[in-house]
């Protein structure tokens, strides 16, 4: 199903965080026009010196059609602005400025159409001294202090996927909607800005709180003593957790599985609290007794026990889960450039949504987007050939 | 600004997943009521046995009122019936079944509320062999192969703050806010399920399309090769972040603040595919280099070469930092419940949304709602006596 239906999306916006935002939008139901300069998207040589559509480009670009256009031409800007004329939505992550200089920035847009939803996408934000520096994921992660609860500080490493990119997509998509919702009750456009920084410091809501009520940094392992989340590796070397949380059934079930039942009611670790201050002595202890069989012995035990346990899986073994596979979320069989793509996790009527448009070539939709604009065929032509649009 | 303005939640959900799409809406202006069984969120005593709001409930709670109300007592039902047929979204995350059987499970809901926009907040899904069993965090993100992306699976750590359960709100908000537009458009209620299975997967769209496409399994550092993040040392043990990404000019920053120019030249590093394949021995040899003096000098030399770099802050100094303190995402000034926690990362008008309404203590609200429901004091009065509310 298709909740957005006739939401219009221009998506202005290269690499990760705006175009995240569009595709999230796409997969609800929106139309997604993304707007790229003739030469492309930078993303989309990202992986490899090819006009072919590679994976990362299709990962966060599904579900859009494309139109190349040169924004620093007056034709171009022109055709721009008609686009925005109609559209609902303009997504936009530049660094600050450069889409005003262009001519093309909120003031310009929302005089051509005052019921625009434009989202703005920076780096650090709009004020501050850091405010023009270029703000790619790593600057975001590490100014944030989120990097801080991934890795040791002593022995820094960047881990994990782009995160500070993708939360800032997330929330960018989530302020759209309700700036649309805002649109609709009052018939005025809004200027939304999301940016990384403000996205990675909301994700770390809880962290944030402690310092600044408790005084208690949180660091690489403090969430996981603080839930009770253990990691271990079982006797053919395969990793697995096990979420003990707050209530002592599961440390019961724990203790049964592990066939030491003195150690439930053992002063060092009887209480919650006690095993998130015995957390490293704990770990050992365990790691020890479930180094002695395999990795799936221990899981069908802690499942018999109802203990929250699962496999560490590879992202390989993941998308080839039994579970994974039943809740369907995963294109297994769409065309050729759908297939393997993850689908929306919001669930319709117990469907995952997704889009059935695949992530678009360069321009793949100019002449249709031309046509509707009502440019004829002759000036498509000569607009192609001066470098306008592509 | 506040976009959600006269949207009416009924939050039914504990802990963290539903909690934090509530209030991510509330500080874009919806009104959330979060009914409480009368013992109040089980998160409510996580960090301590405690009736005081604590920093972690805090950090997932502002901006709601409160009612403690027991399902499963037949007025408790009823009362929350009726508040369900006034509200325009309710949410939900008990495990699959549970609110089926109370009668106050989607199919009751919808008949007393046909607009209604009901959001279940599930852990591996409805459909599946996993369907039933206990998920947590951590039983999330191994699952889904997102633990896999910040550890060695040889010797796996937890890392990191709830990812599966924040990412999972943020989705549900982000689908509530869709389901809306749906509803007003259509003039039907819709059931929306996001799982946390499927937003941990969603969240590695671009690691599931490298696997599925390629055959390419993403681990640890996949993205930080890729992306060209490097995180460095300096000679005061302070760390600190690069990020190279794509363009030339970085590189050939990089080697200027180094003070290498033959460095730029050098096959083995002089364009990024070589840059990526020889990620090891460039970030050895780098590492080396910025030993040799303080974070902050290497800094200063960075940014004036404009390289994409960032000092790597603990979540104390990221709070405190000019540009964090610029962007004023953090509550400074609020009354004592507020101040400290993290505003919404939507800016309208240049400022963050955020709600007014601190986090609210068990049943703070009861006797409000009460009253607008037409309860009599009297008829409130036994109702506290008998325990069908707090």
């Amino acid at each position: 199903m298709s909740l957005l239906n006739g939401v219009k999306i221009v998506e202005a916006a290269n690499v990760i965080t705006g175009p995240l935002a569009g595709m999230l939008l796409a997969d609800l139901g929106a139309d997604v026009l993304k707007v790229e300069a003739p030469s492309g998207d930078p993303f989309r040589r990202w992986e490899a010196e090819s006009d072919d559509v590679r994976p990362a480009f299709a990962a966060y670009n599904r579900g859009k059609r494309s139109i190349g256009l040169n924004l620093k031409d007056d034709v171009g800007r022109s055709l721009f602005m008609e686009l925005v004329a109609s559209a609902d939505v303009v997504i936009e992550n530049s660094r600050p400025g450069v889409m005003d200089k262009l001519g093309v920035g909120w003031e310009a847009l929302r005089e051509v159409n005052p019921r625009l939803v434009y989202c703005y996408v920076s780096g650090m934000g709009t004020v501050g001294p850091d405010r023009d520096r270029p703000t790619f994921d790593a600057v975001a992660q590490a100014m944030s202090g989120l990097w801080s609860q991934f890795t040791d500080l002593a022995a820094p490493e960047p881990v994990g996927p782009p995160m500070a990119d993708q939360l800032t997509g997330m929330y960018a998509a989530m302020s759209i909607l309700a700036g649309l919702r805002h649109r609709d009750a009052t018939g005025e456009g809004v200027r939304l800005e999301v940016s990384m920084l403000a996205s990675c410091l909301a994700f770390q809501t809880a962290a944030v709180a402690d310092v600044t009520i408790d005084g208690k940094v949180a660091g690489k392992t403090s969430r996981a003593r603080s839930s009770q989340s253990y990691a271990f590796v079982g006797s053919d070397g395969k990793p697995f957790a096990v979420h003990l949380s707050t209530p002592q059934k599961f440390w019961h079930g724990l203790c049964r599985t592990v066939e030491m039942p003195d150690l439930a009611q053992d002063p060092r670790y009887a209480v919650k609290s006690a095993r998130i201050a015995g957390y490293d002595e704990l770990h050992e202890l365990l790691a020890r007794v479930f180094m002695t069989r395999p990795r799936d012995a221990w899981l069908a035990r802690l499942a018999a026990e109802d203990v929250p346990a699962a496999p560490i899986l590879t992202v390989e073994d993941a998308v080839d889960h039994p579970q994974v596979r039943a809740i369907d979320v995963i294109d297994r069989d769409g065309g050729p450039r759908l297939r393997g793509l993850v689908r929306s996790p919001v669930q319709v009527d117990g469907r995952h949504c997704a889009s059935d448009r695949p992530p678009p070539l360069l321009g793949e939709d100019t002449a249709a987007v031309l046509d509707e604009l009502g440019v004829s065929a002759a000036e498509q032509d000569r607009l192609g050939a001066n470098g306008t649009v592509a």
